[in-house]
């Protein structure tokens, strides 16, 4: 076990009809909120009703700034930021997945600070202060609603960019598993792919003597690998939407990767795809993860042993290593394609003819990854094992 | 899963040599502090000149206050009080295990309180403000470092009781594992059923549908079984240290419990031995908790079947409820026993004559616990089982 830090000061408030506690929690904070969000389905789901008579309700000001799309844009962080500034904004409620809250922490960054936030993401430069923010969230995906971490894409690139440090930690994030109840399927899916990348980079690490964090990742794939086929069985199954949204909190609240050096190439992998295809994030990592296991397995083949046993229970008698390693990957596979997941990028309409473009991004002059280290060439060849 | 908040802002700084940091957090909060700590194991191991030294370094004056024992006692508590008001103090950092910490957050809340502060633990009322403490921990145990509560012994009495507030949460704890090198052999063992207990006390409730809460805990439990023995065959088996220290902490965190009713029925009915006889807490539970598990199991066998499965890995195959149920429990009771723990009252030297005063102050007028509700009277059958 490595050194380590752990710390996330996010209150979370879960369950039923929780939502109704927003202007409760907000009012701790702020009189008057920027109201950030994405589409219509916000509103045609109710939510967006809820939220702003419980603001309302608790005597908070709002000014509304919805249109956030997967991937989120530079573009409308720096609207968000301009109407903070001119209406004396100070706090910023997020309702949403984790675009929405990525892009209201970045308008958070990017409020108090003079030059482009997008120095945040694309430099070494930390925000030095920020506005609080708060959360409901809607759809359990990417843990952003108690990570340090936001994702940017700026659509002059295109490029997508992370920032993360201490002060993006949400002040409160509800958690209402009746929310998930509309969710499309395709959200639904990606949503669940990007939980379990979140489980997977954080334990597929070089380190060993790591029993803990080892064991309370499984039993976070485990929970996670059983309840979400049942929410895509019945979309109103409230007690397998309880499990999926909780796994999908504790995912990325940084517990699970204590004491190990984490691994994140496949997101790095991942990203470009994105930035380039607009591809859902946890859509790419269903096809991106088995390529980037099959090609990483042999620098340390125990960990992927472990994963096959612990998280798909393969048997290991009578059969080599490679083989479990194998059936291990063969299985997670078959988790992704009964989500109704691609798990190539030839199902997802994807060529190879930006590979090269994508990997010099991704680790041009750097590597990528723990458990091995990638160069750009390293990175094709994965590139070219999802095709 | 029941409706919940998870809430934990103490920042944990793990590993080697991180004890060295501790002036260095502590001068965040304040410039001149109380020192709060034990006996003289904590200057013959030198941890004592450790975190001198590294408050000096950093410019941190400190007043001492040592001398807390275990069951720490409210007369110690007032005389902090006493200090910290005397010398203008307005952080405490204490330098041990649960019953310093457990004394420094009751100095903490009694400082700027008119009352007595026996009163947060006596009645409901709460803390409205308290000062900040730091931790560096030196004995796996109690959880206390990253905890909301805190439980003080009143010598008139005896009481044993126990004051929870979100302002008990420390801004910071330190956990080195090589300080647990040192610790005499009973407290590792008491320690170890501290800290499982802990974990048991969240597992066994009354609610279904807790996968991911069921896993999580679970997870923690084998950490901790399959680590504590090998601490006590080698001391200073630094790997496994961190698995004890790291699992003590998570396990008294908060997290493994959300979304159940906890139980705790086990630790009221053992505050009163250790009250009474000044038995080690953990030692009384290894005691108190098998005979609970007899007691209740009947309330909801499912869980203490899948206890016995998971956990301990009892096969199934051909047994009846009852006899997996027995199993897992004989299991428990050999784990404590291999941690030359005794397992019945009798061993420890304690006879049934205060059982009906103690089955009177442990729930005189109410029920304890959440799986089985327990009066005075079922109370008094546990401590026979015990016997």
């Amino acid at each position: 076990m490595i050194n380590f830090t752990w710390y996330n000061p996010t209150k979370i408030i879960f369950g039923k009809n929780t939502h109704n506690e927003v202007g409760n929690e907000t009012k701790k904070y702020a009189k008057k909120v920027l109201l950030h969000y994405g589409g219509k389905s916000l509103k045609a789901t109710g939510t967006y009703d809820a939220v702003v008579n419980s603001l309302k309700n608790e005597g908070v000001d709002f000014v509304e700034l919805g249109g956030v799309r997967p991937n989120p844009r530079l573009s409308l962080v720096q609207e968000g930021i301009e109407i903070c500034r001119r209406e004396g904004i100070e706090f910023i409620l997020a309702v949403g997945g984790g675009s929405v809250i990525d892009s209201a922490k970045a308008i958070a960054a990017g409020v108090p600070y003079e030059g482009n936030v997008w120095d945040f993401y694309s430099t070494e430069k930390q925000p030095e202060k920020m506005l609080s923010i708060g959360v409901v969230l809607t759809i359990p995906a990417a843990g952003s609603e108690s990570s340090d971490g936001s994702v940017i894409t700026n659509e002059e690139g295109p490029d997508k960019r992370s920032c993360c440090t201490d002060l993006m930690y949400p002040k409160f994030a509800i958690l209402n598993p009746e929310l998930c109840y509309t969710l499309p399927v395709n959200h639904i899916s990606a949503g669940g792919a990007d939980i379990l990348a979140h489980i997977m980079e954080r334990y597929f690490a070089p380190n060993s003597n790591t029993d803990l964090s080892d064991r309370l990742s499984e039993a976070a794939m485990k929970a996670l690998i059983y309840n979400l086929p049942k929410v895509l069985k019945d979309n109103k199954d409230y007690d397998a939407w309880a499990e999926v949204m909780w796994t999908g909190c504790v995912a990325h609240n940084g517990l699970l990767g204590r004491g190990r050096q984490e691994d994140w190439a496949s997101h790095g992998i991942e990203h470009e795809l994105s930035a380039i295809y607009d591809i859902a994030h946890g859509a790419g990592l269903a096809i991106i993860f088995p390529a980037w296991m099959k090609y990483v397995n042999d620098a340390h083949p125990e960990r992927f042993v472990q994963f096959a046993q612990r998280v798909f229970d393969v048997d290991t008698q009578g059969k080599t290593e490679d083989e479990v390693i194998n059936e291990g990957i063969e299985k997670l596979e078959a988790f992704f394609k009964g989500l109704g997941l691609a798990t190539t990028l030839h199902e997802a309409g994807i060529d190879d003819k930006s590979f090269e473009v994508m990997a010099q991004k991704a680790a041009g002059n750097w590597t990528l990854g723990s458990i091995k280290k990638l160069t750009a060439k390293d990175i094709v060849s994965i590139y070219k094992k999802a095709l």
